[in-house]
């Protein structure tokens, strides 16, 4: 759909909606001087195209909605459960060098960090790896445990959270990846990561459409 | 702009043009048996949501597009030069170590390489870095040089190409951000850098719309 260019008559509908809205059919056409079967093709494409929305006995009113509105509601109906990838854990006793060797293998950026009832404890990036590599310490007998984010420092979400609010998290907490996890009694389960490759695969999808 | 839904005339209308356009509207009004005049709000309904365009003296023909086609032509708006970022080199002589101090200093995921006349040579990645620094080598004395990815294995970008475009290399060859450079006589000149970030960003940005 293509942006709706409107006529000088639909651009005045529009301004008398939004200035006195609700506002029946009638009242509109009689504030120009014009019939109400003359109005009602306008009123029509208004109501369609989504400028104005009218509800029985009330009235048309102004909707707010402009053309990148669109994309936004677009954006709005993502959640994570639809675009989340398989984590990938390591368990808290593992060494810095193990972990750092998970990565490379398991082809990620961030890992998470489980304890043995398999909940989530930590996460690991490249850069707190990075980090602990060019120390002076020996990678194999350094347990992640001790260079890990830990709670309640981890940013989580939900399957049910919306993409555009982990874009939002992921931009502002300058973080590479979320994991996806489930509430239980014992803990936070780890059933998904969520990335800054996600979301760019999401702009190239909608680019595929 | 909400989605338009089609009433059973205009969806027919539409098979119609589909079918047989470009086609003058009184040729449409024939096929369905009703005047001209009845048609007149559905077809502007119908050209002013996109779904339809006509030309004089030709008729109306099919545009082919959908609900979701706004925001592809929305995102085929955007270029790299709206978003891009800073560009961190560091020069083609500095330690492997160095590297990973700048990384850590600008707070990048991936440094340029540049010759003495600021060329781009090569591309550092936080994997690369990582992979060295658990080889055996002294970080300080290895040059980035000898580890980094080289022309012509560089995949760069140019301030007028599409972020879609973009964000398609970005997934297709799994990199997290790419050059923008400049060409001239002597070489590519690093003049930006595009990353998943950015991609993460502009979600976001429509998000706010």
């Amino acid at each position: 759909m293509s942006k709706i260019e409107l006529n000088k008559r639909q651009e005045q509908i529009v301004e008398i909606v939004k200035e006195n809205g609700p506002i029946t059919g009638e009242q509109i056409a009689e504030q120009l001087h014009l019939t109400r079967a003359t109005l009602r093709p306008d009123l029509a494409i208004l109501t369609m195209s989504g400028y104005l929305d009218a509800r029985p006995r009330v009235g048309y009113y102004y909707t707010g909605k402009t053309n990148t509105q669109v994309l936004t509601d677009e954006l709005k109906k993502l959640k994570v459960k639809d675009h989340q990838s398989i984590p990938i854990v390591v368990s808290v006793n593992v060494s810095v060098y193990d972990a750092i060797c998970t990565m490379f293998l398991e082809d990620v950026g961030t890992l998470f960090v489980v304890d043995d009832k398999s909940y989530l404890v930590g996460v690991l990036s490249r850069k707190d790896l990075l980090r602990t590599s060019i120390g002076k310490q020996e990678l194999t007998t350094i347990p992640v445990n001790i260079i890990m984010t830990r709670m309640p420092n981890i940013t989580v979400c939900r399957q049910e959270d919306l993409i555009l609010d982990v874009a939002h998290v992921l931009i502002d907490k300058q973080i590479d990846a979320l994991p996806v996890v489930k509430d239980t009694d014992q803990g936070l389960e780890v059933i998904g990561r969520i990335t800054k490759t996600n979301m760019t695969k999401i702009l190239v999808s909608f680019g595929q459409e």
